[in-house]
């Protein structure tokens, strides 16, 4: 079968060079154009060079890096690492004229005819890309993926709610520096430091994982009516968030039955046994000093892209319970979860 | 005034050195003693050579580390910052033999009779001590100062509970290494990581604020009934806790009204103008990126003696709020509160 | 007798903040303007809000920010942290129309009428700034100090030099992330890493210290004939510059003497007792495992201001040595030695 | 073929962790003994969990750890990762009885009868190994790989030694934690952090590399003539050292040259297609900020066995040079180091 030819928009960024490294060697999707803004022209090797954050495959260094507009290149459809003001306006644009991108960005996240997918988690909200496409008379769409935070949350907190049913979430985040992308925060800033605040970013998890875990309600998503509390702080770590969850459910719940919960959890992707998508995308380690950033970070059958939960321990009563888990951020978190909604969009006929 | 004599134990260790510090030209206290278990013999200088952590006072560099056991050197009291083995031995010791000592050590602070001290807070514990004596039998006694985490937490949580009664508080912290001690954590371990586990420290953090924040009744200390989940993370930085709490409380809360209630604080040290009393316990700071770990872990008109709180903000509802805070863990959450605490028992008479 | 007033000119920068922090209290300068590039009409407090370093002043914080013209303010001289290519232009503008511009910056260190100044080591270099006012026409004039790693360098190879007469020197530095300003280095670069590059730096590191080594000849300086390769590196510091080097000398070098004549070093900001100079501007600690950047960067009787070197041993010869230093890079590297230029400048006359 | 059996002695340590990883899936060698000192009965999977460092291979995490001793376990030949003291006695217990050691230990590396081998640069030392055998009436024997700063350094001297004939050599070192084990440095000693010490390791990285590049002269090895100084600093990275060169040569030595001769370097490991070999042992990255530690410290097409060099300048006439290199210290200056050195020994019928 033919390959799927795929661009990437913004691709010498952090999550951009995610992007063409996962994509090397994808046996559906082929990587045929990589658009910058500033750096057109250019060899991707070049492109990249002075903000480079890991090893890179050869073959893509010699590509020439794209312009961002419809029409600069031909593909089937393209990721978008955009930046969020860039993205309001460019990724519209790409789609009007017939591209279908799939984007990490956040301006069209929340909008009612864009499905915002993390897709071991709620795969039946493709079908808002129908009615996007009849709504805006578009014969491309755009279609989401959530923040690099609320990505994991979404994902950890689905098999807990189906089963207790969630009445209200704290969270806190110790968050990664290559969150904020590249040059992003500055080493003054976070060297011997850990700040309380990230831009936006409390808002961001606290509503898109009740988009995420909504249901599907006619022609929209009636959003879930979970209580979310999020409290963001970066630390000095380069890459791994690492989130602590207190809840509490409406139904008893307990330790043993939590943990079977997490660990039994499959989704579509693992049903559909789609290339990026981890044999078990929740992992609990049972080990009181895990999970860590830096050791589990990597964790899964696709490395980044399991989550591994651990610090399960009741709350302060019958009806709450806590734990920690760390999830890569731009992995899970950006790239290879929005590779993985590709690759369930292609098995759902809707590209390709 | 003759200055009282005080002797340090475990003088050489990180929050010996603290101790060390902070008592150089201390108007009412003069070191006579620096005591360590390995070293001894040796020059205090030579002794912390290879672990020092910041610059130390001349003159103490040429004292001689004293053995740990009563009547190896003669003070009015002493301080110490015992490991908990060592502390739960040799405290009783040298207060059976009529020392005073003030302990930072875990082992002794949940006893009934033994007040566990934040100046702050509650000074009135302090006649726990006598009945101590009285049941005891020991001319000496031990007094207690908290964890270094809790000891920040019970200092914020003081003022709110008293304007709103505290029903339940959810604390999330991230811990400097220095809380670990020397050598403590390894640098394997922490560099590019975050750990969600450190050994006893929320079953600490869990229970120490209750006694503090508890109502003298008679003999003993009933402790507080808020119900306090606490979950422990270690983190890349040298020296400053942060904290984020998630709290609920029996009356509406506001955040206009929190914010003043923080600011206006004072506590018996701060009416007694004790040296060590910072002239505002509790700064607020209403940067929406503050606190933070290297901008605040020294703040305080006594430097690392106040604790600044910021992101002062609504919880779910309006019986509930956030807030994070900064605490230095080895001045506010060590040494520099047990001075503090001496300071407040020489000025009610009980050392000295 | 009166203060002389004083501005700085990029005030909010990285640099900016410490000649604001060290200016504080001055006896014999008054801090009158703080001028910035993009914050004029700002308050000061407000201007660095964002990318504040360590706690500031409080009286500075309600200052308004200057424009950064001739004219904006009156002051009887300023300090310049202005960027390369402002400074280029924006220093001689100052100086024609009537400011003295004592600059930590570039653009003009290598000028032939401009002295670069370590005040300990070339204060006679100062009757340049006559020429430069006759050769320019100027009534002000600018003076230079020395880039952050030249400068210690220079310091410490002083008194080796005038007792063993150096033949070759092969520097190494690490140099802490302070140095690039702010926001400077991405956190992304240095977190677990060390960079052995840093733009335009060897290139100054070997040319700079061989001006201030000069000797006066008539109209000019006539460089030092030592012949200096450096290789810079950048590590994930926040502040001080280690740098360890390997030298050559013309006469035999022992290290008893060497460490002698290091410790003995007194230039003319000591004889004349000026307020930044350190009593002793180079330490020499024995200890095997010192200097450290974290223990040693803020030594000195002024902080800051003295070097610290160490591990002084011999290198492959009786006329080699080996021997590392570290230097508080934005107070002995820019702010602390700028101000401490302008002492000697006024002691000699030359301002206010 | 049968594979060969191979046991690990120090197998739960820092670079016994490694020697594990990399044996998973080895096509000549089977691990069958994972030996400790402290751990012996436990599960391998037990006895590392609180120091583990990367993710390990699953079915070596169901190994019962082996007592360290002759006789605990039956293998063709043993790795040893033992710390200097117990390598100084075990090793030769076991040599003795019969078993043949390689190792990556101290005590032995100097000794007159034992290769110390860097397989690409002195694979004929390998002859000292029956002398040792005949001498020592031995039916084993102990064959040794140098100290991780020497072995990239031997590496990166070999061609330049024999193309230009080096006369004297420089080197400063930025090394990374993990080269001091678990646990190895206190995270308070290098946070914010660089000590210019290392305890004996200047002394090696002087010696070793001249016995490495020594030439064979009957029945020993004539060390080389280079004189050689180092000057060793330990900063905050976890994997990796930094080691910056200037070289000064007999004959003239040109940039150009020096590239092409470091590029096309090959070894006898390469010729012979040994599974740990590098294609290319040694790569020169002509970018100006490169090597750098986070991005160079896996390259090869062997991770971490490939050397990075950069920054390739001329010195200060035309018979010296500057360079700088990164080495993985755990894996070509430890574990993967010594696996090709036995590879090596079996190619040559040594072992097996």
């Amino acid at each position: 079968m033919d390959k799927i030819r795929v661009g990437v928009l913004a691709a010498t960024g952090m999550v951009g060079q995610r992007y063409v490294t996962m994509l090397a060697g994808h046996p559906s999707f082929e990587l045929v154009a990589v658009a910058g803004m500033e750096s057109a022209g250019k060899l991707y090797g070049e492109a990249v060079r002075s903000k480079q954050q890991f090893p890179l495959p050869k073959e893509v260094s010699k590509m020439v890096v794209s312009d961002t507009r419809p029409g600069a290149f031909r593909a089937d459809f393209v990721f978008s690492a955009l930046p969020t003001d860039a993205a309001s306006v460019v990724e519209p644009r790409f789609a009007r004229s017939g591209y279908k991108v799939i984007t990490d960005a956040s301006p069209h996240r929340m909008d009612h005819d864009v499905p915002l997918l993390v897709p071991e988690v709620n795969p039946e909200h493709i079908v808002l890309l129908e009615r996007q496409q009849r709504g805006r008379k578009w014969k491309g769409f755009i279609a989401a993926t959530p923040n690099c935070t609320a990505a994991g949350l979404a994902l950890v907190l689905k098999p807990i709610h189906d089963e207790f049913a969630l009445r209200r979430v704290v969270v806190n985040t110790m968050q990664a520096v290559s969150g904020a992308g590249y040059p992003g925060v500055p080493s003054l800033d976070i060297l011997d430091n850990a700040i309380p605040f990230i831009k936006d970013e409390e808002q961001k998890v606290e509503t898109e994982p009740l988009k995420i875990l909504g249901k599907l309600d006619g022609a929209r998503v009636k959003p879930s009516d979970i209580r979310l509390s999020a409290t963001c702080h970066r630390i000095g770590t380069t890459d791994g968030h690492m989130e602590s969850i207190y809840m509490e459910t409406k139904s008893k719940i307990d330790i043993e039955r939590l943990g079977r919960v997490l660990r039994s959890f499959r989704g579509e992707p693992q049903r559909l046994r789609l290339h990026t998508a981890p044999k078990q995308p929740i992992l609990v380690d049972e080990r009181n000093d895990r999970p860590q950033v830096k050791l589990d970070r990597n964790a899964g059958t696709v490395p980044g892209m399991a989550v591994v939960a651990g610090r399960l321990r009741p709350g302060l009563d019958d009806f709450s319970a806590r734990l920690t888990f760390v999830a890569h951020n731009t992995i899970r978190g950006a790239a290879g979860s929005t590779i993985l909604a590709a690759e369930l969009l292609r098995s759902k006929g809707m590209i390709g």
